[in-house]
């Protein structure tokens, strides 16, 4: 074929007609070599990128075009661990040690008032504050995940949805056993939607049985999706396993089987190198949770061994009621600090591998990498535009250093959900904000309410 | 007087016209009783507060009226340490060991770059930063002080503004003896000046001669102006100090009489029960610095300790090289989070004294509380309103958790320093942006370009 024919078809292959093009901006793609593209286009068709075009490149004709001038354009953000509905009790008792704060105020809120109305419109809360702070999937455990599930439609983002199982009556399941049927209900029911990734959640091995977190497990495995289970959180419950298992949480769950690919960590603080090893060998991943680690003093993960050892490490704002917002970004920059701090080391965790825990890493975390949590022809186009054209984000040296510790998700102008438009020009469509907190004010009333009777 | 004739009076006094009112919020005064009245008004009479209404008392006319409905109206935050022109070098480099990052980044880029136009440009930049995310007074130590002051003035904050002296050649003074002649002159012309507060600020023991530092002392205790020093940042400073002068940098300082009212410890880090002892009787106050340690690793100054023995602490950002932003909300944020952890105890540092620290707590460390730091009769009218209604910010259980805890600078609507709006509903005033924007981009292509040339 001459070079002029090759040319031409090229020509005519660019420019089969997009949906939407998303052109001008820097491009950080997260791809395998983290390539950052000035002036770079991502063309999208229908829920997925079709292509990141570079400067030079010839353009596709486009149904729509988004003007990224000025912004950066990166993958969506991926919250790998929380509790969206839990914004409702954002704020509700602080600066409190963890059991006080626990058996005081979160407990009885919960036992009082957590209902499928709360679930929803906390749930919606959340999603809207994720999406417009750049979170375009988020992984939550909570009561009714279905209406999590509805929350999360409504506002257009995706969700990693775990149907909690705990050991004791919950506000949907009496009993775990009740619980196990109704997660499997809710897997089948969700297992092919297009933003709802179904999970089973037992809330950790400290509160629920292991048999029941192992038919938890096995439920996981039948259906093919993500099993989320909090780890090794709070100082004392490598002690209090070794008590009733005679072997600590991470052992514990090796030896049943339950490290496995698909199988998700949340916060994974208090690991011995045998521990580490024994994850690092299972396919099984981690969620890193910096800020509500540090309000509720349980201690910090060692996410750089972690790292070091080949676990994919997603990166986690918790629930808001320990954080107590849902921003990515000052995750972000909290993660890259601290360990900094407590290491003694200015060069651990650099911005670069904060950034990676927060787009693709938690992707892998989560086992949706296929899916998300990169700009790279074939993936869903989850991506996020940032205004740089701000006082305090002028200069920039360095797009990473800026993502981690300059840009907050107060920044964030736009965000494309599966192809579609979920936040425009900072605003959130779709949802009525006005609507949403005043049925918030109305709840937070109804709780205040309900704590003050015994 | 008989009770119509004393209603009477009352309502005139009540009604002299005031120049500005901000009225129906949630007025968070941080008066000695910690008062928060809800639908509160602020009554402005020039630069000065009259008075803080509760929301049924009898309001007087004004020329003008701010709504403050569904606003926090808070005192203006007060950042008691940093470098505002080093906004121009925010990003420049990160994630290096600390020498490296000096050696290599940051001093070439300040050799080959600092001048008269770099640091007004850079100021500008920084105090637009501030104003718009709630600072109203800040304190700063460099060199050409003089252009911060000019860039201050622009923007129409408050700066308590430190000539830096310093042991060796700088861009500004090629002696340090050169530098304190440079810095009284500063102080005489700045010195009754309505936004500037002039100040002398001796970089530190490690970097600075200690006869010349004692000269620095005499000049502030002679004009009565703060005195700032870095103290005991770097981990090795102390047993550095101990080979060249015998003693650890707080004894050191504190035997040559430099420790008095007046005088501002920046970081103030690594000190002993001993110190603590010697800074707490003698007047002198510190600056905690959370973000900018943890970056650059140089550890966790023991702030409940030194809150304990009566220092006053104030809050601090640091240079945005090293940070990498200048939002108060953020450091107010950190610092609750990092000592519960670290010290394993999530009832450290509860949100109420953090914003302690930011506010009135920081005026006391900077010997201004006499003008700034609460919403009081008589003090100066530096004021903040923050729009809480927003789903990021709902529900609002306590104010305190959502100062520290959820809010961030970008929340900030309103500005107002000594009476005058600087900031009107996000927007700066007075600054054109997009110039400043500009300049601050040539500036850093001038940089890198003198990074190129050895």
């Amino acid at each position: 074929m001459n070079t002029l024919l090759l040319s031409l078809l090229l020509a005519v292959t660019a420019q089969a007609p997009a949906d939407l093009l998303i052109r001008g901006g820097t491009v950080v793609t997260m791809d395998g070599e983290h390539r950052v593209l000035e002036g770079g286009t991502v063309v999208i068709h229908g829920a997925r990128i079709e292509s990141v075009l570079g400067a030079t490149e010839p353009l596709p004709d486009a149904a729509q075009t988004i003007d990224a001038t000025g912004h950066l354009v990166i993958p969506g953000l991926i919250n790998a661990h929380g509790h969206a509905a839990m914004t409702l009790l954002r704020g509700i008792a602080d600066d409190l040690a963890l059991l006080e704060w626990l058996e005081s105020y979160i407990f009885p809120a919960e036992a009082k008032n957590v209902a499928p109305d709360f679930v929803y419109w906390g749930s919606l809360l959340g999603c809207v504050e994720m999406a417009k702070s750049g979170t375009t999937t988020y992984a939550d455990m909570y009561y009714f995940e279905e209406e999590v599930a509805r929350a999360t439609e409504t506002v257009g983002i995706r969700g990693v949805l775990g149907q909690s199982v705990i050991g004791f009556p919950a506000p949907d399941y009496e009993t775990p056993e009740e619980a196990l049927v109704g997660a499997e209900a809710f897997i089948e029911k969700y297992k092919n939607h297009p933003l709802i990734i179904p999970s089973i959640a037992p809330h950790a091995l400290y509160t629920t049985p292991l048999d029941i977190i192992e038919k938890a497990h096995a439920i996981a495995r039948k259906h093919g999706v993500p099993f989320q289970i909090h780890a090794v959180e709070p100082p004392q419950e490598n002690d209090q396993m070794m008590e009733r298992l005679g072997k600590r949480t991470i052992p514990a769950l090796d030896d049943a089987g339950i490290l496995t690919p698909g199988v998700i960590l949340h916060h994974a603080i208090w690991l011995s190198d045998e521990d580490i090893t024994r994850i690092a060998g299972s396919g099984a991943s981690t969620s890193h949770n910096p800020q509500s680690n540090m309000k509720t003093a349980s201690g910090l993960a060692r996410v750089p061994e972690l790292l070091a050892a080949g676990i994919p490490v997603g990166l986690g704002t918790d629930g808001p009621a320990s954080n107590n917002n849902l921003d990515m970004f000052e995750e972000m920059d909290t993660a890259a600090k601290l360990h900094k701090l407590v290491r003694e080391d200015p060069t651990a965790m650099p911005a670069t591998t904060v950034f990676h825990m927060a787009t693709i890493g938690g992707a892998q975390a989560l086992g949706i990498d296929d899916r998300v949590g990169s700009l790279e022809a074939g993936k869903l186009a989850d991506i996020v535009l940032i205004d740089v054209r701000a006082p305090e984000l002028t200069p920039l040296y360095d797009v990473y250093s800026h993502l981690v510790y300059a840009i907050k998700g107060g920044h964030v102008a736009t965000v494309v959900v599966g192809g579609k438009l979920v936040v425009r020009d900072g605003d959130i469509l779709g949802v009525d904000e006005n609507d949403l907190m005043e049925r918030a004010n109305e709840i937070k009333a109804q709780i205040l309410r309900s704590l003050e009777t015994p």
